[in-house]
């Protein structure tokens, strides 16, 4: 059995990156680069008004200026001004190469075709210079950079339409336990309904992957078998849940390795989730998550989410780390490393009630994950603890 | 013009909660839910085996027990144990209530069809107790949830396949400016690359809404009047972008005015972002951003993003708001309130270089907006700042 860390470690060094392919930039959102993106072009292209106002030939000595003409936002006239003339000019638009600053409206008096100054003026004042943001041809983004609203715009800015980004994987789940009941129909004694597939459906989804197969199999060696042979070649990522355990209907260990699936690690220090197994067969990745639900959940961000990001050629990081102090003393239950579920409130974090693996109610009101170490045992009120940030 | 406390808090008052619609649990995700959900059955239904091993009527007068049968995961089976009897079971089978305790395989030795423990035992080990989590008819989940992951299964688990959820807002995005061209045409003296509909595309598409609608208006009072016209009556939310300023082509104030969209207010004391317009039509919200690209996206993030959550029946609550220290001193450059692009290493929050309202590469990589408040001009490093994470 191995710590959290190393499991992390092992993971993250057995995940490889996916293919790549071209994709329209309006499409692109919640993927991530896979090609540098240099600037096409002067950002702005040219020396830019950052205001309403006028755009000046200014010499300290002239104290009345001819209006000579107006540069709207858009327009591609370049007025050559003589000392002592002026344009109107607007955010946005050109400021003429022969304008030394542009003057705030507000700062204005006008009267007829001529304009005077209310405020003392300065060279090179609300003028963007060109190039202010980047130059043509420097490194605006680096591959690997996921796609987000501020970085889709950034990319927009150059005028570029298709960008080369990362497959996103596809994923299979497959679920097994004979006492799982598809919701709708009746429960008898002995059974539960099945919520594993769509909690790690919605999981993915969360993520940005949205291509998942679902399969249910039955507490059945052959069929646990076939059914991962079925998808294992056509996916990136097979998760699977229960069957991983040590019970005599536990097929998905037998059936891993029936299939020459290679066993990176199986059972780690943690609570919940000590039956978890990794393994690799070619480009496919497994995880055999263990059936309890708050378990299955907490192994997805833990292992599953960063190793998403690294498949997608982003930094296998998973969910933000925060330092924030305990509302509470807390002392460790299990003799393993613990996850817990936790909720955030005015800077400091609170281990929410009904923490058993086998619950989900304390993980739908939880916006983090609580860490806590092999290494320490019990904390103070106050105490600082790492939150990884749902 | 009023404080952004003041803005935030007029925003909150003025959204309403929009329609509600029936959903299929499994397409639910990243929906809000518009109903109590009340658990339909006892959660587990049944004692539930926690573990793989012997479920026992233990007496600690025994010493050997005969195996009687077993008991699968979903079998229903209910064996009627008597003192000195046991059946095997596997985690997740239902306990026969019979059986006072489970004994895990691992503290056992069977020999034919009996077995004796190696282990202390106790009464009531290894048994999830019927209606451990939640009983029949009790409150599960409360209207205005967010749908994640977790909630998802955990309403899967009642065998619910329907539920209530609230409708996601329609939006309109308007953007306006002459200078303004799409990707992939050339640009000419003057002109610059049209960012804001894609990047305001992917910010709402980041928090779940996917109903949108673009329009490009060009510098014009009767067809920026048209444009809102057209879609203000089938949308939720209308953001222009751009010409909201006191340019001699900014039409968006004035086209507002003409439709009688009733102003709540005009202009915030804050950078960036200065000129922002919010106000309403009946149950139509609208949104004039800035047309400078980080002044917007900061404004979606500030303004909008709690919107969308408040007309989907959630709390008006937007970005995550934690306190962390500053990696180096920072005085304020505005006389207005500042929201900064920060990235936060290790625990601290670090004000990213390029926080012109016109540049996108440092919102880029940003993690969090780092709120500097009117009372607060200058902070010192280690000094703790309100960050709203990204």
């Amino acid at each position: 059995m191995i710590s959290v860390e190393e499991a992390i470690s092992l993971v993250e060094s057995n995940i490889s990156r996916g293919n790549t392919e071209s994709k329209e930039l309006s499409k692109a959102f919640g993927f991530t680069l896979a090609e540098d993106i240099y600037s096409t072009i002067d950002m702005p292209p040219f020396p830019q008004s950052a205001m309403d106002g006028y755009a000046v030939n200014y010499d300290s000595t002239i104290k009345i200026y001819n209006l000579i003409g107006e540069v709207a936002a858009g327009s591609d006239q370049n007025f050559n001004l003589k000392k002592g003339e002026a344009v109107r000019i607007f955010t946005g638009a050109a400021v003429p190469l022969s304008a030394n600053t542009v003057v705030r409206q507000e700062d204005v008096t006008s009267a007829d075709q001529t304009i005077s100054f209310t405020a003392d003026i300065r060279i090179n004042s609300n003028i963007r210079p060109q190039a202010e943001q980047i130059k043509k041809g420097d490194l605006a983004l680096s591959k690997g950079k996921y796609i987000d609203a501020a970085t889709l715009g950034y990319i927009a800015t150059f005028g570029i339409t298709d960008i080369l980004v990362q497959a996103k994987p596809k994923v299979a789940i497959l679920t097994t336990g004979d006492e799982l009941v598809k919701p709708g129909l009746e429960l008898k004694h002995g059974q539960v309904y099945e919520s594993n597939s769509t909690m790690l459906h919605a999981a993915f989804e969360s993520k940005g992957v949205f291509e998942i197969t679902h399969l249910k199999i039955p507490d059945n060696y052959e069929q646990t078998v076939n059914a991962i042979e079925e998808v294992m070649t056509n996916n990136d990522f097979v998760i699977l849940s229960g069957g991983i355990s040590v019970g005599d209907y536990d097929f998905v260990g037998k059936a891993l390795k029936q299939l020459n699936v290679e066993q990176i690690f199986y059972k780690v220090k943690q609570k919940p989730g000590k039956p978890l197994f990794f393994g690799k067969k070619g480009n496919t990745t497994f995880f055999a998550l263990p059936g309890n639900p708050a378990a299955a959940l907490t192994s997805f961000y833990v292992y599953i989410f960063p190793s998403i990001q690294k498949f997608q050629g982003q930094k296998f990081k998973g969910c933000t780390r925060l330092q924030l102090p305990f509302t509470s003393d807390y002392t460790r239950k299990a003799q393993r490393s613990e996850f817990l579920k936790g909720q955030i409130t005015a800077n400091k974090v609170e281990v929410l009630n009904a923490q058993s693996s086998a619950m989900l109610s304390s993980f739908s009101n939880a916006d983090c994950l609580i860490y806590i170490p092999e290494t320490q045992i019990s904390y103070d009120k106050g105490e600082m603890v790492e939150c990884l940030i749902l």
